[in-house]
C-alpha cells in the first residue's frame, strides 16, 4: 500500500513536468499567436480593376488602413500628413526656385488617398495663381488609372498629352492596382520607367526578390526623374547609378536642365524626391529593410496579422514601425530621429544661405559688366551645388534615410557653392580691370 | 498485468518528457556557459602600485590581453596599432599645421603599452628633428606614474614641469591603477582635469553609474584639453558642452589659442582626441553603450569569461566587438564601417582643401595690402573653421563614433572656411581701392 502510494506521486510529479513544459512551449507559440491569413484562392478581382473599393470587399482590413491615408492631421516635426507650405516655412526656397513652379507653390505631401486632388487644384498649373498648365506625364504618379491609359493611348502619346487630356480619364488616386496584380496578389511593377531605369542598370528584372519588390513598388514613383522637353519620356537619371554625384554626371551628359534662374542666369535641375536612392545609401538598407518595413508594418486587428496599408511617417506609428526592432520608449525613439533631422535641416539652412549667396553674388557680377564666358565657370558650381542641395531637400524624411550621406552631400553642395560665389566675385574683379 | 504493462508505459513517456525538459533548460544555461569570476577577496595589490606585471600576478588573464597592446602589426584602413605618418598620408596636414609641433611628426597611435616610449621619442620635443622641449603637462597621459608625481609635487608643480623633469620619474606606460582601485577593483577617475570638468558641468562625480564609467576612465584622457600659457593647468573646455560649437564658445571667450599661423596669421586652436565628447553624440552612445563594450568586449578563455583588457579598434576584433549586437559575416561588417569611413574621409579632404585655400587668400590679401583690421573677419571665420575640422580630425574613429554629427561639423567647417576665403578676396579688393 505504501509503495504503490509513493508510485502514484512519482507519476503525478512527472504528469505536472510534462505539464509544465506542454505551458511553455504554448507561451513561446503564443508570441507568434497573430495567424496571416493566405489570401483568398478566388479573388474575383477583374483583370483591369483600379477601385480600391472592389479590392477591398475581397481584402477589407487592407482596405479599411488604406482608407486612413485621407487623414490630414497631426503633423510631424518636419513632416507627416498635413499639406503646410515649405515656402511660407523657409523663404529662401522661393527665391532659390524663382521661375520655377515649385516656387508657386510647395506644400508638404498628404497621404495616397490624395494624390488625385492634389495635382489636380495645385496652384502649379494655374495661371491666375502663378502657375502654368502641366504636362500630362505629370499624372504617371498620381492615379492608378494610368496604366490603363498607358495601354490605351500609347506610352509616347500619354507622356506627351497635356494634363487637361489626360485627368478627366483618372477616377482613382494610386491604389491597390499600382503594386497588386489582381489575380495573385504578388508585387508588381506597372509603372515603365522604373523597369527601364533598372534594365538600363544592368538589373535582371524577372529575378528580384520579394523584399526587393517590397521597395521597388514604392520606387515606381518615390525616386527622381526627368522627362526632356519636347517628347516628355518619363525617365529616371540612373545610367551611372542613384548617388547624386551619378545623376549630375548623366545630366551633365545630356546637357539637361528644367530652367534657367532669373537671378543668375543658371540653368537648374530640380530634383524630385529622390526617397528610395537616399534610403539605399542609408543604414536601414544596410540592414536589409525595404520600404514597407516601417512605412508598412504588419498590424493585427481581431488576432488576425496583415500589411498596415496605412502608408505613413513611421514617427506616427513608432510602436509598430520601430519598436520590433529598436529599444526605449516612444518618446525616446521620435527624440533620436528628430536629433537626426534636426542636424540635417541645419545644413540644408546653411546650404540654401550658401546657394543664395551664390545667385546673388553671379548677379552683381553680371551687372557689373561680366560675360557670361566669365561667369560660366560660377554658373557650373551653383548648377551642380544647387542640384546636391535639392537631392537632399526633395527626399522625404529630412535626411533620416542617411543620416551621415544626406550630410555629406550637403557639405559637397556647401562647398560648391560658396566657390561658385568665389568664382563670380573674381569674374567681377575681372570684369572691373582688375588683376 | 496487461494494465501494469500501460502504467510503465505511460510513467516512462512521463520521464521522458521531464528529461527533455531538463535538457531544453540546460541548452539555455549552456548559452551562458561562461563563468563570470569575482575578482579575489584579497588582492594584495599595494595602494600605489603602478607596475602592471605586480597586477598581473592576480589577474593573470587580464594582465595577459593587456600586454598585446605591444603588438604594432595590421593596421586597419584609417588606424590600427601601426605608427604610420599621418603627414606623409596627407601633405595638407603639414601646411595646416605650421608653425605647431604637430607639423614636424603625427603618427597614428600605438596602443597602451606604447605611450610612456612614444611621449619619450616623439620628433615633437627633439629640436635637432624640428621640434620643442614640451612641457610636463604632456606626460598626463602617459604613465600610470603620474597620478603618484602629482600627489608628491602638488598639481600646479607637476603641470608646469618640464618634460625632461618629470620623465625619468614615470616607469611604466598607461596601466591597471590608471582606472582600477587595487582595493576594490572598482573603475575610479585618477586624472583631476576629467573630474573638475564634469564638475564644472554640474555632475554630481560621487554618482556615476557603472556604465558611465566604462566611458569616463577612458575619457580621463580621450578627450580634447587645453592648457593656459603659463600655468599649463590642464583643462577640459567643457563649460558650455562637449559640442565643437560649445568649445569653441569657451575659447572666444577666455581668448585662447594654441598657435599663430605662419602664412595667415590666424591664432588657431589644435584640438586633441575628442574621442569621447564625439562618441556621445553617435547612435552607439544612444543606445547606452560605453567605450568599454566594443573597445574592450567581454573575451571567453578557457570557460572563464572576462573583460578583454587588449584595447584595440574593433575593427580588429568585429567577432567579439560587434558581432554581439550586429547581424552580418566579418567582411560585411567591415565594409559598413569603412564606408562609413571613407565619407568622413572624404570631407575632410574637402575642408583641408578649403582651409588651406583660405590661409592663402588670407596671405595673399595681405600681400596687397589689406590690414590687419580689415582681415579680421577672414581670420575669425578660419580660427573656427579649422577647430571644427580639427575636432573630427583628431577624433579616433575616421567620423564613426558618430557619422552625421562629424559630417555636420565638416560641413561647417567647409563653410567657414570658405567664407573667410571670400572675406580674405574683399579685404583684398578694398586694400586695391576697389568697392
Amino acid at each position: 500500500m505504501n509503495r504503490n502510494w509513493l508510485k502514484w506521486v512519482v507519476f503525478f510529479v512527472c504528469l505536472a513536468g510534462v505539464f509544465l513544459l506542454g505551458l511553455a512551449l504554448a507561451l513561446i507559440v503564443a508570441r507568434k499567436g497573430e495567424t496571416k491569413l493566405a489570401p483568398p484562392v478566388s479573388l474575383n478581382i477583374p483583370e483591369n480593376e483600379t477601385d480600391p473599393a472592389v479590392w477591398g470587399k475581397v481584402f477589407p482590413r487592407e482596405y479599411g488602413r488604406f482608407r486612413m491615408t485621407e487623414d490630414t492631421t497631426g503633423p510631424t516635426k518636419y513632416g507627416g500628413p498635413s499639406p503646410f507650405s515649405w515656402l511660407e516655412r523657409d523663404t529662401l526656397l522661393v527665391f532659390l526656385w524663382a521661375g520655377y513652379p515649385f516656387s508657386v507653390e510647395y506644400n508638404e505631401d498628404r497621404g495616397h488617398a490624395w494624390t488625385l486632388v492634389d495635382v489636380e487644384k495645385t496652384a502649379r498649373r494655374d495661371p491666375a495663381r502663378g502657375g502654368k498648365p502641366q504636362s500630362g506625364v505629370c499624372l504617371t504618379c498620381k492615379s492608378a488609372d494610368v496604366p490603363g491609359m498607358m495601354q490605351e493611348m500609347g506610352l509616347e502619346k500619354f507622356y506627351s498629352a497635356r494634363l487637361e487630356e489626360v485627368l478627366p480619364k483618372a477616377k482613382h488616386p494610386v491604389a491597390c492596382s499600382d503594386c497588386h496584380d489582381p489575380k495573385s496578389m504578388e508585387l508588381r511593377i506597372t509603372r515603365p520607367a522604373l523597369k527601364e531605369a533598372l534594365v538600363a542598370m544592368g538589373k535582371d528584372t524577372s529575378r528580384l526578390t520579394r523584399q526587393e519588390m517590397r521597395s521597388l513598388v514604392c520606387a515606381q514613383c518615390h525616386s527622381e526623374y526627368f522627362f526632356p522637353r519636347e517628347t516628355k519620356y518619363l525617365t529616371f537619371p540612373w545610367k551611372y547609378g542613384t548617388s547624386p554625384e551619378a545623376m549630375f554626371k548623366f545630366y551633365e551628359e545630356i546637357g539637361f536642365s528644367d530652367w534657367v534662374h532669373p537671378v543668375s542666369g543658371t540653368p537648374l535641375i530640380k530634383v524630385q524626391h529622390p526617397d528610395y536612392e537616399i534610403f539605399l545609401s542609408g543604414p536601414h538598407a544596410q540592414a536589409g529593410l525595404a520600404c514597407a518595413d516601417c512605412h508598412m508594418p504588419y498590424i493585427a486587428e481581431g488576432g488576425v496579422k496583415f500589411t498596415d496599408h496605412y502608408v505613413q511617417s513611421p514617427l506616427k506609428n513608432i510602436s509598430n514601425a520601430c519598436k520590433p526592432c529598436h529599444e526605449g520608449s516612444e518618446d525616446e525613439i521620435r527624440a533620436r530621429v528628430e536629433s537626426i533631422q534636426d542636424k540635417n535641416n541645419e545644413l540644408l539652412h546653411r546650404a540654401e544661405v550658401a546657394l543664395s549667396d551664390a545667385h546673388q553674388a553671379i548677379a552683381s557680377a553680371k551687372a557689373s559688366g561680366a560675360t557670361d564666358d566669365q561667369l560660366k565657370e560660377a554658373r557650373t558650381l551653383l548648377r551642380e551645388a544647387q542640384m546636391y542641395w535639392d537631392y537632399v531637400f526633395s527626399a522625404n524624411s529630412m535626411g533620416f534615410h542617411s543620416p551621415q550621406e544626406a550630410a555629406r552631400v550637403l557639405a559637397a553642395a556647401i562647398d560648391l557653392a560658396r566657390q561658385s560665389q568665389l568664382a563670380a566675385l573674381s569674374a567681377q574683379i575681372t570684369a572691373k580691370g582688375g588683376k
